[in-house]
């Protein structure tokens, strides 16, 4: 069922078998499978995340390598709904241990914005990540590179960037370090810093012996038509010639609500899981981008599979078996 | 490219990259990801495995829940030659290990067949499994029913037996315990064992105290119409009514061609993996059905790209950098 801001105080005095934090690639794959097992769900979205700026997903069993992330959304939260679920479009604030149960507090609404909580016994996080990009006076402008020939996913999209003439955009020196994998698709690499940080001797001298221009002056603008790159103006006014790129300036991951739990185990901001998708702490599940291990939808979407899997099994084996009473 | 036994003899002083065997749900997706990391790869299917049988994939972001597994092997087929990897037709009979290099032999054809021997640094071994349907003199009458509303997976489509009347086909008294599980979907199964084992006292008691009935006899026809069942008639006269049924008897596992390789940790007749789809070999990686693990189409997916993604690592480590010659 649909929730919103009228209907949600039906919601309120459920306690889920599982709570879905972000309605993406994985949420929307773990939703899927728990409701197809019958366990009562809710997916929280707040709208706009990392596969809805996918502009094609390249690489995915099944599906035309031109299917935009948005379709699969809207595809696959029919799917979640049409077997059962609940969904509610809203941002995740907080959750909280009780023990038994993990409440997570929503916010509703931009305006007016109501703060239900909801309780679960399984919190399964799938709030992803996004890529921090290059921040031009005119966005748009940026906007309509990105996503479509300025990758941010160079597993992704590293094969449509063969021996084209490419920039790398990097935000600090460590992040520089991507040409040296990036060349496994073109050798032909500027290495753009938009300002943003030194470079030292040692990078510098790297970059030369591999014929790596290194450009250290801020953007000023993407130039191109249609969203096809030809070149990139920087504030010095050089023109730097490219017909693709890539951004590597790292990313925000959505998981400030999970900061407050006790015993969760991190590697950096990634979470760490085990086969099962399942984190350190027992009732708190973790998929795709959010967690250790490949950005990539099929590892989200297998996530899903697992993570639902484990609470359907967890939650099976803790209830009196069905008898047939004839 | 194409490959059939008109055309191989081009690609036998090739040493591929990667030899993907078994061109099902996860061979496939390794194979797209191998093509687009600018791999040399090949793929080598048999036709007709566990996912061409698939009537329906219910659980697959992005995709209906209707889809047959044929539409996707043929998509993801032409998809993975699109990018530039090879296809045969042929059954893969053996895997001999070189050191540097592994071999695989290869049948050809059904009427004179060639035995051709390809040379590949890395092997990924997707060649799934096959259910045991139980053996009835007219198996197309089994046919008929399995894969539409006899199903052989409770993950996948346990959520369409809910509450309804169901037989379960078990070969083993082992086998038998899937009704402990498959009472979550429905309470009214009968378990039919179509003569192939002796039932414990034991067993028999705890069948008899969850109130699902047990026949021994054998099964000599599903009784229904259009892919829809209506029960099951015994040697004994009795007919079983159901409207749906679930065959647990096992598997063949496709893994006789790795049984000669040494140093392959193996847990059961599934292989183990890291969390890469790297089997104990270094040069061999496993993938789906074939390894311990949910037997999903996601997860099948999900372990082609790791796979895929950790041999171009690997490969390109070795690999010297490409400069910019200006
Ligand atoms: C331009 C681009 C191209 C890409 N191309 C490919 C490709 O070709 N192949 C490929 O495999 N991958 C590709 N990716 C990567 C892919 O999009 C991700 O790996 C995948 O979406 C990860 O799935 P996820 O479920 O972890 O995260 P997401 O799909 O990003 O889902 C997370 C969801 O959580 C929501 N959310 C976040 N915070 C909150 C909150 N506090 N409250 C409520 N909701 C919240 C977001 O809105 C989002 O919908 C691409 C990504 C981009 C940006
Ligand atoms: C009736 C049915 C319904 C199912 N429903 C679902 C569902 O709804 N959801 C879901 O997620 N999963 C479902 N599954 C399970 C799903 O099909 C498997 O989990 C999935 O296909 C596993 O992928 P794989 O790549 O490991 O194996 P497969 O997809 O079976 O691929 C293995 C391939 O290897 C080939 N092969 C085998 N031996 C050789 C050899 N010696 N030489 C060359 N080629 C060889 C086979 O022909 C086959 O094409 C279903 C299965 C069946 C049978």
């Amino acid at each position: 069922m649909k929730l919103s801001s009228k209907n949600l105080d039906a919601r309120l005095d459920t306690v889920y078998d599982a709570i879905v934090l972000g309605g993406g690639m994985g949420g929307l794959s773990a939703a899927i499978y728990l409701a197809r097992y019958g366990l009562k769900c809710l997916v929280v979205e707040k709208g706009r995340g990392r596969s809805f700026w996918m502009q094609d997903l390249r690489n995915y069993v099944g599906l035309d390598p031109d299917t935009p992330g948005r379709d699969i959304i809207t595809h696959s939260t029919q799917q979640a709904l049409h077997w059962g679920a609940d969904l509610l479009r809203g941002y995740v604030e907080d959750v909280t241990d009780e023990g038994d149960t993990l409440a997570v507090k929503v916010k509703v609404g931009k305006k007016d914005s109501l703060y239900p909580i909801f309780r679960t016994k399984y919190v399964i996080a799938a709030t992803g990540i996004i890529d921090n990009l290059p921040q031009l006076e005119d966005m748009q402008n940026v906007y309509d590179y990105a996503g479509y020939t300025l990758h941010v996913c160079m597993i992704c999209d590293g094969f449509d960037m063969w021996d084209q003439k490419a920039v790398l955009i990097a935000g600090t020196e460590g992040q520089i370090n991507a040409a040296f994998v990036l060349n496994w698709f073109t050798p032909y690499i500027t290495v753009l810093t938009h300002g943003l940080c030194t470079v030292g001797d040692e990078m510098k001298a790297k970059l030369a012996d591999h014929g790596y221009p290194l450009h250290e002056a801020a953007i000023t603008k993407f130039l191109g038509e249609d969203h096809k790159m030809s070149g990139v103006e920087l504030v010095d006014g050089t023109v730097v010639e490219a017909t693709t790129g890539l951004i590597n300036m790292g990313s925000v991951y959505h998981n400030h609500y999970l900061k407050g739990i006790e015993g969760l185990e991190w590697d950096g901001e990634n979470l760490v899981t085990n086969d099962m998708a399942q984190t350190s702490h027992p009732r708190i599940f973790a998929l795709g981008d959010l967690k250790k291990g490949l950005n990539q939808v099929s590892v989200a979407v297998a996530d899903g599979t697992l993570a639902a899997t484990q609470i359907w099994r967890n939650i099976r084996r803790a209830s009196e078996p069905r008898k047939w009473i004839h």
